[in-house]
């Protein structure tokens, strides 16, 4: 990691730095120096922390025990900073034979018919032949469903609005949905009735429900954020880009989902609109921010729905949730239209109860917008065979991949054990040094972004209107000067540099994606929300280089801990590999669906009635 | 500009502000509140400034009297950050006549060799017959003189060690070098003769002289960034890339010119080195930061020299001195061993006698490094013929063109009229928002990243080590929060908006080079250093736009002021634009040239003894 000098840690050159299995490079264990709170004792905290000089000076030693100070701020190292991980890349002319890659400028739907196109290779037909204990319908089953007559998109609108209905009772209280407008619901879903009497479907999402988290405009709703202000400051006027091509597609945007306030926290739990809870134990979260499009995949709700993943907001409520989450490269999927609470880490990812789901979905709302173009490669999509994999080499680093809690360690491990015995693909032991000093980096990044970001806002509205745990995280995000913020972007240029090693050596780099299964919601927590950084890092811990280096990442789930609760794995790849990456998560789906455990709380939405 | 609510100024959107002429766009002076300090009084001020509490509470109020809060720190605006301002481009296969497009991978003479082709067609046989009061000696001239045997490089190595001995004494103390090596230069000339006697010049650069402002590691010398302790941390040891290619051209470096401390001033006022004086009256400044190389120019002793410009530190000295200054487009020359006090702003530039000699250099050193690539346009060299100029229009935003004393303004008022009487060139009147908001969330930029670049080595070495008006630079540049310094990235990416709406009228923008001649060096200030942002401000205000957003730019000198002290003229160009903005300098230096007057302090190095 370096030398501690002074005050600052001082970084060895990157060709100093051992990354092979024996290096060594010190693990650094997240160490967070906070106590859970909630409640009363949270509040008190908070009072404290908005004034102004006492506040400044637990500030000063937050910061400090933290070690933010020690690893970020007074940091010297010799990179550069690199401000925005867009990544460069070369047009390949040339195509692996299990990748399609497409033209530029084609429809939302042209793409949505490639990657159906790409389908017809799986092996859905040999697997549904095999005896699953659960399986959750797929917007094929939707789209056959629908030709076929059997059921109508107005029907399933009708049988899952009273499923959101029900859920949202006061006896479930599972606070799924932030808002949805069943008139509007209704609307889409007649339309697309129509359109399927008509013979006129628009494309395989004409018809599926898909739910959108409350961080992306889809009209006629307001976008909270999971606040209760952030929608007063700043209206909602059109769909997001991403919205406005799904419904280009056919698809019925059914509501907003819950999440966590601001994307500022990772449990999901939100004193305004309730905790979004765990399908497989509602007494549990369901992880966040996007807890609630996980939750409502998990249950059922909808096949598909999106997330924003600004430190891994998508895919640790999937893994939570055991579904898919897929985040891809930075500037893949354009970022209009989604709230603007940081610009360099977050970006739209797709919750699916299937890999093949995320690849249609990837599909509908991937490429550049056609308002700006930043240069992003063509997309590429890849053909789902099983039959035919390549070879795969998988970057493993020891200490980091078992910072995690027994069962899912075992679980992950048993899970590359099967991949190299079924595909024959290897595990190749590295060393990926200073995640922990990335994660303090990127919480200094999304941090000061967030600040200049909404802060005026705030400053309008004052702080009150705000969540007391979320008000401790805008205290915090308030405090970081521009040397914080330099160093972390300078310790950005460096771990990209580290990833480009490793993946050098590797096509992907393979970590768990949670250190913790779900965790129970505390009684204390209703009003206040919960402070439960040790928790949170435990999380947040095989997240950060998707965001902070705008590398893309899958995690499918691979098992269950003793308490049933899911479990998933994670696959990191080369920017721009996400063709590779979903053949990669389609492969490690294919070892472990038939085992997938029907959730405690599901609906049987296109069930045959 | 916007209106101001509570705090912060609430910014229009970018297409509801007017570019004409009529615009209600207010222009804002700047007001700076701060007196000049120096000597006693400029220490004290320090002593308070670095105190813990009371040094806070002075910089909240230095911030918030010079409207940094308002415009910058709490601004309202809808843009999102741009932290590089790296150009995209499209590459142009067919080119205009009188510009060469140079393919990749030229070695530095070969690119140089085109440089000279380029000057072929250029009017200066004509020019000489006209009767030049006085005229400095070119590139073209050295490399006429040692092909003809007329003199030698070993003797031109002389007559400079000997000016420069002469010129440094106690009598006329012009501390123009900060190191030079008799020895080092000597051995250089000496191999160059070699070299032209032989007849294996390496191009017409062989033999001739240049300095290299303190900032760019040059061997066999320290680089001390005009302070007394940087070079002791960070050892020079290898050249830098643009100097690395002059060698490569043959040329002689002579040494390392003085500058302001750090770059972090404007004067050129340096009390450990001496203030480098102006040739044309040596008891007045020669600008910054890079005063030196403008001097040495001036007075000279070399055709040309190096310069980094991250507020206008090349262009600024270049117009006080009456010499040219060029700053090409941010990542048009390597920034590979040049000091990293910032990343987004300063960049290489050149200080010649004439544009003929920049265009020579400018092909020598530009281009992107080997090691690393970004990604550029090719290299176009323009031809420099008068009789074949294309038709330009100049955009002119006239309160700021006014912005200046009254001689300036007539000087370059009648430049203008000049290029439209025998050129025909159309001058457009426009509206450039908010210069100074510019100016301030540059300064915000420019003190961020130094700070993040050099913070650890002062705390290392001591403050004391630094001359005090840069210990007061220190303090501000370290006050700024990430909040400050990403707004300051939206402003501009707002600015970059507004330029690129004015390049899509006219081919360049026209301005003053600087508000005001060069200044008095007073008593005071030979041990600590000057405190005048009021004279700072002035000088700095037409430089921003070249540095914040990364454009081309260019000083010609046009006339002289009522005392006789030099008044540059100043053109900005689109985006990798150089070759036109050459030939717009080119033509406007041959409007002027016959009338160029010879500095109090010359030294006619090549003149026949």
């Amino acid at each position: 990691m370096g030398i501690l000098k002074d005050n600052g840690v001082v970084y060895e050159p990157i060709n100093e730095v051992d990354l092979g299995p024996n290096s060594d490079q010190l693990y650094l264990h997240s160490d967070v120096k906070a106590p859970r709170m909630a409640g009363f004792l949270a509040k008190v905290f908070v009072w404290f922390l908005e004034m102004k000089i006492i506040g400044k000076i637990l500030l000063y030693f937050l910061k400090k025990n933290n070690r933010i100070q020690k690893l970020v701020s007074y940091a010297v190292l010799e990179e550069s900073p690199l401000y925005v991980p867009l990544h460069p890349y070369e047009e390949f002319e040339e195509q692996e034979e299990e990748i399609e890659c497409l033209n530029r400028g084609l429809s939302a739907s042209e793409q949505v018919q490639h990657a159906v196109d790409c389908l017809q290779s799986s092996d859905s037909s040999i697997l549904e032949d095999s005896n699953f204990s659960f399986r959750r319908w797929t917007i094929l089953d939707y789209s056959k469903a629908y030709a076929s007559r059997q059921i109508t998109p107005l029907m399933v609108a009708e049988r899952l609005i009273s499923a959101v209905m029900q859920s949202s009772g006061p006896e479930m209280d599972m606070s799924f949905f932030i808002s949805y407008d069943t008139h509007d619901i209704l609307r889409q879903a007649t339309e697309s009735t129509l359109r399927y009497q008509r013979g006129e479907a628009i494309s395989v999402l004409d018809g599926v429900p898909i739910a959108v988290k409350d961080e992306i405009d889809c009209m006629p709703y307001p976008t909270t954020g999971g606040s209760k202000w952030l929608h007063k400051v700043r209206p909602c006027k059109e769909d997001a880009c991403c919205v406005m091509r799904l419904r280009a597609c056919g698809a019925i945007l059914v509501g907003k989902t819950n999440m966590h306030e601001l994307g500022a926290g990772t449990s999901g739990i939100n004193p305004h609109y309730g905790t979004s809870r765990n399908p497989y134990d509602p007494k549990r979260i369901s992880g966040g921010s996007s807890s609630g499009s996980a939750a409502v995949v998990c249950a059922g709700l909808c096949p598909v729905a999106l997330g924003v993943d600004g430190g891994g907001s998508v895919r640790m409520p999937a893994a939570l949730c055991g579904v898919i989450g897929l985040k891809p490269s930075f500037g893949r999927i354009p970022h209009t239209g989604v709230l603007p609470l940081n610009w360099t880490v977050g970006m739209v990812g797709i919750l699916a109860g299937t890999v093949e789901d995320s690849l249609i979905v990837y599909a509908a709302i991937s490429g550049p917008a056609e308002s700006h173009k930043p240069k992003i490669p063509r997309l590429n999509l890849p053909k789902l065979n099983l039959s035919n994999m390549s070879s795969i080499k998988m970057a493993k680093s020891n200490e980091w991949f078992n910072d995690c809690s027994d069962d899912i360690r075992a679980c992950c491990s048993r899970a590359l054990a099967n991949l190299h015995k079924l595909y024959g693909w290897e595990t190749i032991e590295v060393t990926l040094p200073d995640i922990e000093v990335m994660r303090l980096a990127h919480y200094v990044t999304i941090g000061s972004e967030c600040t200049a970001s909404i802060a005026h806002h705030l400053e309008k509205m004052g702080k009150s209107e705000s969540g007391w745990d979320v008000r401790v995280a805008l205290s915090i995000y308030g405090s970081f000067n521009s040397r914080d913020y330099l160093n972390a972007q300078r310790i950005r240029n460096r771990q990209m540099k580290f990833h480009e090693k490793i993946f050098s050596m590797a096509d992907v780099i393979v970590s768990p994606m949670v250190g913790v299964t779900a965790y129970e919601i505390k009684d204390d927590v209703r009003d206040t929300g919960e402070l439960d950084y040790v928790n949170g890092a435990a999380l947040v811990r095989y997240s950060i280089a998707g965001n902070f280096l705008g590398l893309p990442a899958v995690t499918v789930p691979v098992g269950y801990d003793r308490l049933g609760l899911p479990i998933g794995i994670q696959f990191i790849g080369k920017p721009w590999s996400e063709a590779k990456l979903i053949q990669i998560a389609y492969a490690m789906e294919a070892l472990c669906k038939t085992e997938y455990k029907k959730p405690h709380v599901f609906y049987d939405i296109l069930a045959p009635s």
